[in-house]
């Protein structure tokens, strides 16, 4: 496998991931690339990668629980949580509660979780002491407080290099 | 946050912009990327993006009006102003004389007023003395005449640029 | 306007335009960009650019008749025709003999009419004694033969931009 | 035509590909850019080229058989193999073991077998001893192991592309 195949890491991101055992994902634009086909009748569509569910299937191998946390009220984003398995918890009006919520039900401290991010109604998220990352293409306020940042945009892949990240870290050492 | 993060606008540019109370979009090119989705039915879906939701409640916060003028038939621009919360006259043939009984309405002056467009049937409105931006892949006679030109394209953002920019000037100073 | 808002055209190309008085354009990779939406029932969906209605209603101007010709049996072309206002041949197993039948119906010579392709089914069209015009994303057999290419690609603008060159041809001379 | 249609191939390659009499394509990700559009019913819709039938009327041209292996569960597959005229094994649990029938079926040793594929659960087949394709845009564990990479990524004309290929090579010698 080529070098360059995964970044070069810092020590302490790699222990910070290392402690990690439950991933919380935004949806729209993490899964997708932020847009939205709007149909005549008011109905919505969104893109999302085929190659996210063998990411995801990664975390399930490495004991990595999962989950989308998001404020979109409209039904697609539970359509595709059921596709790829994930819990969903979508029509949040404060993730961050959300969030707090899902640490107390694992038993987690901030530090064990992730949040994946990126638009500003994220921010109380990814600064709340979880390992906080934006992808790619997030707005500047969420790159500019995450801890990493993806190599791939989102809807495009984020969600799959994330899982893979975990999950070289967690079962390689 | 990056000194980048917002361009650096003459002082005369603010001032105009300090003026605003009412911004009225067009809405293909500008919402979207000026593409449409037919299907074989021939009902159309249009592609948004998520992120202008946070830009109109920037606006809402600031005290902006605004609203979407659209010489579009399709009810596909209904239905996205309905989720956006935006007012929304579509299917106008005469652009201009819907932005002046707008302006009518609102008590407004031209100057008071900005209007985003992209493609040569925004002229009318764009050169009428209110305060003319173009997407960034507008048409060349509309960037020819545009006081102002976002830096993203039209569908992929250039709605929230333009809310994060009034939100900016009529807020921070 | 800007001086490089149009190509520099050699002055035999430009009497060449000058004389087209019918303009046949494929469907498939001219009007869109070749990609085909197929949703789980089978039904299709493809997309098209909204400015290019404003470039048909150019050719209405400028007295310039157009047509689509297409081999593709979906409906989905007939339904965007509809909607443009052109009309439209689809299902053609053969491009060539119903291009003939309209140079014969509108009593053209064939360096009176001008077609736009994009694939190998259009060679024998483009090769027909017609203005051939390919758009920039053309295969390269297409490319090869084309006495003209267009500077954007299918379905991003390329019917715009050739209504838009005809136009300035027939009207400014 | 243009010397860089092609690319230039070694002798062996070009004598691999002429023993090939049968393509096993991957789905998604090949003949689709890897993504889906998920409406909010919870259907789902994928995006083709138009130019990839061409390719595989080639492939009939050339007595070269074609069928298409996925994983994927969802119908969409199969209605656009029927569109393609493609015959179409989706929902495989075990991929090898489908390609591996195929071969029996048609009576052909592995290296008279291609396999186009671009994600690590193409692994498998592409490692058993059939000619290894892999689309540009593949994962790096699958480009690894690819005897030959397209030029064009997965859904933007991989298929006509390598169909173009086969064609040239089993046709012109």
């Amino acid at each position: 496998m080529k070098e360059d195949f995964f970044p070069v890491l810092d020590a302490e991101l790699v222990n910070e991931i290392s402690a990690v055992r439950l991933v919380a994902f935004d949806f729209d634009g993490v899964f997708t690339d932020n847009l939205v086909l709007v149909n005549e009748d008011g109905s919505e569509s969104v893109r999302c990668s085929r190659s996210d569910g063998l990411g995801l299937r990664k975390l399930d191998e490495a004991g990595v629980a999962y989950c989308i946390v998001s404020t979109e009220t409209n039904p697609v984003v539970a359509r595709r949580a059921e596709k790829l398995g994930a819990d969903c918890y979508h029509g949040c009006a404060d993730k961050l509660a959300t969030l707090n919520e899902l640490l107390a039900q694992h038993a987690l401290a901030p530090e064990q979780a992730m949040y994946v991010g990126n638009d500003i109604n994220d921010l109380p998220c990814l600064t709340s002491g979880v390992l906080s990352v934006a992808v790619s293409d997030a707005y500047p306020e969420v790159l500019d407080v995450a801890r990493y940042r993806t190599r791939r945009p989102g809807g495009y892949g984020a969600v799959r290099e994330i899982c893979d990240l975990v999950y070289r870290i967690k079962t390689c050492g």
